[in-house]
């Protein structure tokens, strides 16, 4: 088969993708999908991703740990939010973790919907990733999760970043695959650097988030590629 | 007051900005965009976008040119298509044109519901569009086509290009424009060689526009700014 690899720059544009036979990578790497790996490589049992934070309180009562961030900070009364230093082997390791986040969450429901197969990606686990798209005879739809529906450059960075290890084994790519390489060619010596031009990059900032900034931007400190199984994000067998 | 200039990659996205004070550059440069900026710089009185090559019908009575093109090709019976060969002084001068494209109107429809005011980009007239954006009270939004509501690198390139000089003029950028300008910065040097990598241009090739590539390439052979008034593409005074 003829493979083809293709980068959706929001998850407003979606509904523009033929995904029924494709493995769709949801990305969002400030800061749900960096934590959700984290997460699953430290033992995680499984990390549930839901849509509201309300949502997230009808699992209270099983024993699962609750993490909820709106616009970036912690919901009051939750255990934790999406900082990826909350996705220890000591706090996560064997528990189900239900989290919301503001943009990650949405992207993962729409993928779902119709996708052979969703999986999650950050730099974290970068390679692993690759290594597993290479080898199965599937289309890639590369999904950046963004900001409220619009581009970032952070997403779109990890995309180009995919696209570029996968270059040798697809034949396809759609304008937005070729933009998203580039720009990361552009970025990689230095992703922090790059980064600090970006409007999402600022407002994180304002935050106190640049030590979770320089965390998601780690290359290959993991190898679990967590993938979704019905409603829980579990560990790729 | 301090202005900002945000690139909508599609126009799929357009609801997400707030443009009720802003200008739109509409910027379709294969070949819409570009065909209408030749056509009012050579003296057509009006250019009337329309949706669909059904309303261009509706025009046939008032001695107007009919100009109409689905997936690249002019449809039968009409005068012309969009290659902006068809835009000469002898052709369109002291004329009014209808003309129905695949995605540059549709982008100019949407602008138009909410824009302050709607205005017509190509590499013929960046210099003269980037002047006049430079000294208007305004924020600036540029609407990129696409092709079939998805991202495109052409359209792209040229709002970078026009990021780029107005970069010192303006103070907030969103991501997608940092990543608009990067690609021009890019490509600047040799647009036709870097556009070979793009998916539409491929499919452009295979139509023998090859001419109309280069054509829509070149830098400033224009001065005129078209301009959204009413229904009519009209000269800016």
């Amino acid at each position: 088969m003829s493979k083809k690899i293709e980068v959706c720059l929001t998850p407003a544009l979606i509904d523009l993708y033929d995904i029924e036979e494709s493995i769709v990578v949801v990305i969002d790497i400030l800061r749900a999908t960096t934590s959700i790996t984290y997460g699953i490589e430290n033992g995680a049992e499984a990390i549930i991703p839901v849509a509201n934070v309300e949502d997230c309180l009808n699992y209270a009562d099983k024993g699962y740990l609750l993490a909820a961030e709106r616009n970036g900070e912690v919901v009051a009364g939750y255990d934790f939010g999406n900082s990826p230093f909350s996705y220890t082997k000591e706090k996560v390791g064997g528990k189900t973790v239900v989290l919301t986040t503001t943009n990650g969450t949405k992207a993962l429901h729409l993928a779902q919907k119709r996708a052979h197969q969703v999986v999650i990606g950050s730099f974290l686990n970068l390679d692993s990733l690759c290594a597993y798209l290479k080898n199965q005879n599937k289309n890639v739809l590369l999904l950046c999760a963004g900001w409220k529906d619009q581009f970032n450059l952070e997403d779109t960075l990890f995309a180009g970043a995919v696209v570029n290890q996968l270059r040798q084994k697809f034949e396809h790519f759609d304008d937005s695959s070729v933009a998203a390489e580039d720009l990361y060619l552009l970025a990689k010596d230095d992703l922090r650097k790059y980064l600090h031009k970006s409007s999402h990059s600022h407002r994180l900032a304002q935050l106190n988030i640049e030590e979770d900034v320089v965390f998601c931007l780690q290359l290959n400190i993991c190898e679990a590629i967590p993938v979704l199984v019905g409603e829980r994000l579990v560990k790729l067998a």
